[in-house]
């Protein structure tokens, strides 16, 4: 059966026929699309060396973002049918830490959990898959269209959850009416995280400015000003923002870079915090003392974001459908392109770069 | 303007012409459409003991489900412009206690709250009113055909959101795989408020059984079994379903009736929660000590659940807009009947008697 | 060596010779001394329907209040030492639920736990036991003379964390100073439970209302006036403590009387909390639909209340410890009674009837 | 009446006659004592840039950690007695915020608080003040000898508070035993701060390891082993700590140093918090954006920490009192010194420097 195949550490993939079936347990997937992300270029493009085959073998199936449907199904699993659209959870549990046994391999504590298509286990790029119903989510028919985005969803569920788990330390974070749309998030980066973090943010009440170094596209416009947020060109800094725009109550960053949140801390207010979740390497900035200071007079927490799981990708589903009612105009833009398996240069070329305005690119199997 | 008033405790309304615009505050708003509940028909039976037109007035204007279009707004008020269409909050808070000054007069502590419609207010079956935006809900346009179920939703957002607050009590709740999808919420009552909750409780992943003295009509089958919950016949009590169904860690009742809730009890399971909605009166039940050491033993928790506020209507807004992608055939049903404010007979009528197997029924304005 | 031990359902006792070291686990204790509860003196009388000898034995060990030394250790242990004063912790968790597998089988799902003393495993009441570290407090030497205690304190720590956490639902139910100080609990029962749980109340901040329906003896008035609380006679029922004295937030009940129960709720103010810790049997309450509305209108939670686990025993040795430095003349007051092993029959007679007056009686074993 | 008074920002203190009793409300309080603590020195020798004097008035009394009894007290004042001793709440909310009218001007918004014998309020380092009830907390007579730490001391209550409360992120944070045992607590700097929450957090039950960058002193080997905990010499950083000793849950910094903390980071495990809780100024450390990915990969929390209100004076307390009971040799060993207020030098010489072993001092004023 076909699959996309790499072997990391070595750069490069190609679209192969495999022998076995991968996976286990009583439920056979077939695929019908793959997403793909930055961590699946990186991958291919061997940047990312947190990548490995699984025991014993000498390829890993790559895929972390996927959509199948259910072909076959053993005697007696519950809460599923044939026919069913399902969607795979990419990280699974080192089956001994107590976040592992209760389901949440996202606060995993011996660091032994895997995760398909990147790490110690097979991904998804692959016709079919075996895999047990516990880590299956049930996908609405109706929003088929756009239900790849929960995987990367889920992660910003998770994060969002988090933030406002971390908030209750404020005896009351809330506004006068009980909500939180007097509070205002920035969102530094306006990528495919960026945009939907801020549909995200958007749907908890929050006011929400998307920060970027440049003026919004004509595309970036329709979305984000289609869901009622704001555009700050961070070209010059932030202090701008913090002066004049009365700041942040949450910084959501998703670049990574140390020096861009530096900067952009200026902007955050008394009770405020900083959710990190972009990955980046080697810009560096100098923090004082002093720095410190205003992190404890200004009552401010920093929290490192990563890694959805069962719950947040069925948030993610409910959400996906509430934004294609309410906002069809943005989500319709929300898919820049599908590419289809067949088209092997063309897959191939899109697991290698990424193309200027994606948010999301989808592998179709069907 | 013309408006629907009662003068209580006197029975009866009548649709009359008004002379001042009813309300304060820098928005005036054009009512569209109402929603008629339970407590509205009370009051004009005369059957609603708490019915009080406002300070020195001699009639009460009905009605707290309401959608209307902004009209006019005075500069200076944000996040509202001409056209939005809104829902007016029913509940005001007292001016005093701590949660109504944090926006939570459903958690009042002086009882010096208002209702709309229904105590110390007018209500919003009036052809205009002004409001202050601080208690007007933005709704989106693409769900506006069922966007006024959004009122009796937010009360059962809240219910749902106090009892996952209550269940923090067990430290561990969620399942292995960190969601409720193990975890099942019975149900009593197939009503309007029994089919909301049953679709709330499955958008937060539980497993629903409805409870009804009978089997479904074809509407409920369609309506409860499109969305994936069961019925339970409950004309012989609730022992089968304790004994063969596993119980469940959620009962729900919409009924009030305090006989079917002792009935219901043996079906709770161990960490279960018992939410009371529903009123009723005269109905007796005998309680043993007995009952009481089986809460003890099985670490059960009972509450009182009422009224939601701004954050509730809103998260209501965004899950009756994911229905409607999801659930498409489900949602056209949930709006069983609409009447014109021009026929006066049928309002009245409509005001007076529920019609069977209504879920909701609205009053148009234009 | 020496034993007390009961073979249910027979009645009766007998201090007697056993042939084997009960217990498992690394660590060799020495019994110091043991505390009698009801729940000894039920089994002891063959009306306590759950005592049970460990699987393929005939004979149950009693005691699940014990305060031992540490005689003996394996190598590799950390955190104890040879000479070290410690309390075995009574309920033992199933092994399978993920409350019991994260180390609270207080809210043991599968029923499968076992408790010293009581049902499944061998009790305290013994020269020796085996046990792992796991399960075993360290005591502070300097409050050995009221340690014991905290063996029934550590029930009751752990309903007033439950208590304290199922009123989060409730935005704000602090006071305006942060603390719990304008708030009120009744206690319902002035026992050796009802003592205790005055004592915590006042620690928390609480306002405590002490209701029996009497008045109180002169060793009440010293031990509930000497940390500040207050006395209620009951005898004519809770309508005046409802009416004229503000009425109750917390109504915490020792006596697990339904009717007693329902008479008090009364007095429960709104938002209000109903904590069930005492166990009763026959006697009856009517409950009509009218009061079930009550707990709505009021915003109203029952929680059932039962067993503490390591965290609680750990809360409860610093509370006593803070109580015997604040209070110590109301701490010198609650070991009422010290009974020597080898006087078998005072023992015996100890185990089948509580002394008047009697808050906490102490097996001494040295 | 005597009073020691500032006119911030010109360094220097006096021991002078002022005319007028500082203070509103309806309770007056004679002085019993002073704590001195950084911040006096800091006013004293003027480098605390944020010291001033009430509005309008051209000094300001110094002294925020005081204890006093009771003196005189209006009709109408409920639980407090003439003769009672209590200690005044230091920081006074804005009146306007929601944190400051739920009584929590530790998280105000607006930064309108003041601070008594800091900014905008007048101290207690006086005979009498006057003062509402409401900013007045017992402290109970058996432990005014330590009763003055329970200032600083609150601090630390609402820290662990909120890393506490912070840590709800984590689905299980607790050990397999439900308590904190099993978590590691690393103290950066062994001053009066490191010494108090030391003790706190063993209280807590978590493993604790204090760190200076030398071995300890005789009294601090006393303190911190008489109460289990560890000693980390970090003269060469923490890599052996992090590698050897397997690093921290929690690092609790209490120097402020940037560079500090950024080398001891390395040691913090996964689910790990960094509570930042001391101040300094220039030290300098850079940080890339590799270091921001450890954040994110491991799921760290930062958090800065500032400020107790009054449910932590009144644990503060309590937990003051539990530590005289369970390690009396420790806490006889806290309060450093006392000086007379009548030996002015003596006074304004501790007002000026800190002695070398200081823990607490205290000006006595009888």
């Amino acid at each position: 059966m076909k699959a996309i195949i790499v072997k990391p550490p070595r750069p490069g993939a190609e679209i192969t026929e495999i022998q076995r079936t991968p996976g286990k347990g009583p439920v056979l997937v077939k695929i019908v699309e793959n997403g793909i992300c930055g961590t699946d270029r990186e991958i291919v493009n061997g940047t990312f060396s947190g990548a490995q085959a699984p025991p014993n073998e000498d390829y890993l199936i790559l895929g972390h973002e996927a959509i199948g449907v259910v072909e076959k199904i053993e005697k007696g699993v519950e809460d599923l049918e044939v026919g069913d659209l399902v969607m795979p959870i990419n990280r699974r549990g080192c089956g001994h830490c107590l976040n592992c046994l209760v389901g949440r391999p996202d606060f995993c504590e011996t660091g032994g959990f895997v995760e398909a298509g990147i790490t110690g286990m097979h991904g998804f790029m692959v016709e079919y898959f075996y895999d047990d119903p516990k880590y299956l989510v049930k996908v609405p028919k109706a929003i088929a269209d756009i239900a790849i985005l929960a995987q990367p969803l889920s992660d910003l569920e998770k994060s969002i959850e988090e933030i406002l788990t971390v908030q209750r330390r404020v005896p009351v974070w809330t506004c006068d009416d009980g909500t939180y749309n007097c509070r205002t998030a920035l969102v530094i980066g306006s990528g495919a995280i960026g945009t939907l973090v801020t549909l995200l943010l958007r749907t908890y009440g929050f006011k929400v400015i998307v920060a970027n170094r440049r003026d919004p596209t004509p595309r970036e416009k329709e979305i984000f000003f289609g869901v009622g947020a704001k555009w700050y060109n961070s070209a010059n800094g932030y202090e701008e923002l913090a002066r004049d725009m009365g700041g942040a109550d949450i910084i959501f960053d998703t670049t990574g870079r140390v020096d861009v949140v530096k900067s952009a801390l200026t902007a955050l207010r008394i009770n405020g915090i900083l959710g990190l979740f972009g990955f980046s390497e080697a810009e560096r900035a100098e923090f004082t003392s002093a720095d410190l200071k205003q992190l404890i007079y200004r009552n401010i927490a920093v929290v490192g974001l990563d890694n959805g799981q069962k719950p947040h990708f069925q948030q993610a589903l409910v959400h996906l459908a509430a934004w294609k009612a309410m906002w069809p105009d943005v989500t319709s833009k929300l898919i820049t392109r599908v590419v289809e398996i067949n088209n092997k240069d063309t897959v191939l070329d899109a697991l290698r770069h990424r193309s200027p305005g994606e948010i999301k690119i989808k592998i179709s199997w069907q």
